[in-house]
């Protein structure tokens, strides 16, 4: 099983009601603050610490950032997610490194050389959560008026990944020398421009950063749509995705493994890791009542303003005591789904989806560790999963009782690994080195 | 006084026989190569460590990168200076951490974002060096068949900064409340969109980035042409240039310190600080050797590689046993003034030039901690610097013995600090805190 932490570089994590748990740790700006998670998260031996990123304060809920702002909601504040994991490349040793970065804004010999520069310093830890942007605001910062469409967003993403994987793979993997006497410092033989022209990108390289140590990062996908889901297939060594249910999660792992094996990829080199909200506590009711308060310390807006960034409508518009009608929205559809499955299933209001959506993706894991790790156990052998994305309730606190009280568990039932096997990411997730 | 050391993430940073020097660290890829540089340079109560950048290898001489990556010239490799600088945030707690990124190919709200979480994760520590682009080599890179001409690249620049120092400015210093009862995480009235509409850039705003410690980064600008100088004279903090002569220095420092006051700024809030490279000794004669060695390593062919890509010129067009024409250059005009001096004054040929450029910018400074300390004394009483750019002829040996012999006596005659007084960047460089 493998286990990776979502975290952001701000307020919410996975619950919103977590940063106002009396534990908290609120110093989101620290370099400690970062360091402590690394540091935990290392000895719970976790595959990877991810971070997901935004480019915006969103706007969309009310046509305003006063309620993320307000209410500290997902995208309230956002440190940058590469500076963040290059520092804490110095003070870990083992654990995987995963930034978010967007294909819309930025140019690949940038973010190959960016991830590049990560992956050498790191000795081979480094992974890239490959997103497109389509938030408007996101676009103004960006000097946009408009967003590309999804298929446009996604033919760019694939051209970018193109671009970046022939820019990594430019310096053969024994072109550095270092021999003082001749001099030879690179065997020019072994460096060779791209010269990649595209639709989108013209790119002559080489990169000026011999070949990382995993030969590419690792790549990590969320994309849920049917382009999305292609897109993962084809490209992706990790997908991270939210379900409101196991029949949810089911059905999507039975369907992407179909979707590799179509691309004439091994179905095993694509882990599927989604995203779950575990409460642990010594006791049932501790759990329980741990719940209890991050539920009540969770607003309903907080959830619809982040709700409406991630659909991209603004949910103020709709009547707060009716249940929300089915929509095409234009945002994520990973999101619409599980909460358009939670409202057809529950009957809830959308005031109640805000809370919902509020307090994370699912509810089905809080208890003791032993019941938090059956339903673990239970997801990870009805092939629902290839292990979890823990998205702490509250940092430190809520990752220290999973590590301390959950890990022990797996490690017991031979589920998840007592040491580190290897050193690169790579070796933790089991997948081969990729050639030049 | 102020030192800040200049070093490449790549084989040269002040010497091309640096890497070749029996003593020298090859593990440029590593971060412990970094952190040891970083630990060094805090024992030595340096100002801060700057990272030069460039975003190609360089291939203008004969046409090809064939000889940068033979001689491990100045391009040969090039680690992101941000991702190296933000692991060094991690393992340093005074040292400033300077990092080069071109206005030309990105986009201020990403350098914006960059700057400010690498601020926040060092407690004031971050310095950004304003450069525009002019390789082709770079051009092709990022898309574009050419580059802009100087003012336009300067146009650019100018309003690239004044974008990202409206962002920095875009949170109030004392936006984030953190209140968890309210609850209020950022006060939105704290917080504004910039809403700036120029003729390079649109960008909405506000950051989703707090305001940094230091108000905004420590600027650092190097251009030698009139717009450079005016450039600087209106934005820097630290200027950093290269002289042939003591001279030249004293010129340069007047002019620059009657333009910053022509900005209406106090010239003391200006730096100036030359690059040398010093090759201290225990004895006049260990120092002369070590010269002579490095001197020895210096292919003549590596230096021209170099200044062909400084100043954007094919010099293997010249015959190597000429002196070297008055041309019109492309490139870096205070490189230019510097080897047409050293042309014009010594009547030496192209190849003696490319050694001369190959070995770095002063010879100067060499000899035993005395003598060279007694040089750098009479430039900084004659008012040719406020400090220096120290750029090691070889890593870390030549840095150490700088640092072991020189430091003691800079700090003996009261010309440079003991201890560090304060902890951010602008407070080692006595800088005062832009006001939102």
């Amino acid at each position: 099983m493998h286990l990776a932490a979502f975290a952001a570089a701000g307020p919410v994590s996975g619950h919103h009601g977590g940063w106002r748990h009396p534990a908290a740790d609120l110093n989101l700006l620290s370099a400690r603050y970062y360091a402590n998670l690394g540091r935990l998260l290392e000895s719970g031996k976790f595959d990877m610490l991810f971070l997901p990123d935004i480019l915006a304060i969103p706007q969309r809920f009310e046509n305003s950032m006063d309620s993320q702002l307000r209410y500290g909601a997902l995208g309230a504040l956002r440190l940058d997610p590469m500076i963040v994991l290059s520092a804490l490349a110095a003070t870990t040793t083992h654990l995987g490194l995963a930034s978010t970065i967007s294909t819309s804004y930025f140019e690949p010999y940038a973010v190959a050389r960016a991830l590049a520069t990560l992956d050498h310093l790191s000795d081979g830890r480094a992974a890239w959560n490959i997103v497109t942007s389509f938030q408007q605001a996101e676009a103004a910062n960006f000097g946009l008026t408009d967003q590309l469409s999804r298929d446009e967003r996604y033919e760019r993403a694939e051209e970018f990944v193109e671009v970046t994987s022939k820019l990594w793979d430019s310096w053969k993997d024994d072109a550095i020398v270092a021999d003082r006497a001749t001099p030879l410092f690179a065997n020019p033989d072994s460096v060779s421009a791209i010269n990649h022209h595209g639709k989108w990108f013209n790119v002559q390289g080489p990169l000026n950063v011999s070949r990382p140590p995993q030969g590419r990062p690792v790549f990590i996908q969320a994309g849920a749509s049917g382009r999305g889901r292609d897109f993962a297939a084809k490209w992706a060594d990790v997908v991270f995705v939210t379900h409101s249910s196991l029949e949810s999660a089911q059905g999507f792992y039975k369907e992407m493994k179909e979707r590799a094996a179509k691309f004439g990829r091994d179905p095993a080199s694509l882990k599927i890791l989604p995203g779950i909200v575990p409460i642990v506590g010594e006791t049932a009711t501790i759990a329980e009542e741990t719940n209890r308060l991050l539920s009540e310390l969770t607003l309903s807006r907080a959830g619809l303003s982040t709700l409406s960034y991630h659909l991209d409508i603004d949910l103020s518009e709709f009547p707060l005591d009716d249940i929300l009608p089915e929509l095409d929205v234009p945002g994520v559809q990973g999101h619409y789904k599980e909460v358009s499955e939670l409202t057809r299933k529950n009957g809830i209001s959308l005031a109640e989806l805000g809370h919902r959506y509020g307090v994370g993706p699912l509810r089905d894991f809080v208890g003791t560790a032993e019941s938090v790790v059956d339903t673990m156990e239970k997801w990870y052998n009805s092939e629902a999963c290839d292990g979890f994305m823990i998205q702490a309730s509250y940092l430190p606190g809520g990752m220290e009782n999973f590590i301390r009280l959950a890990v022990p568990q797996l490690q017991d039932r031979g589920l998840f690994r007592r040491e580190y096997a290897g050193s690169t990411l790579r070796d933790h997730l089991g997948l081969s080195r990729p050639n030049a």
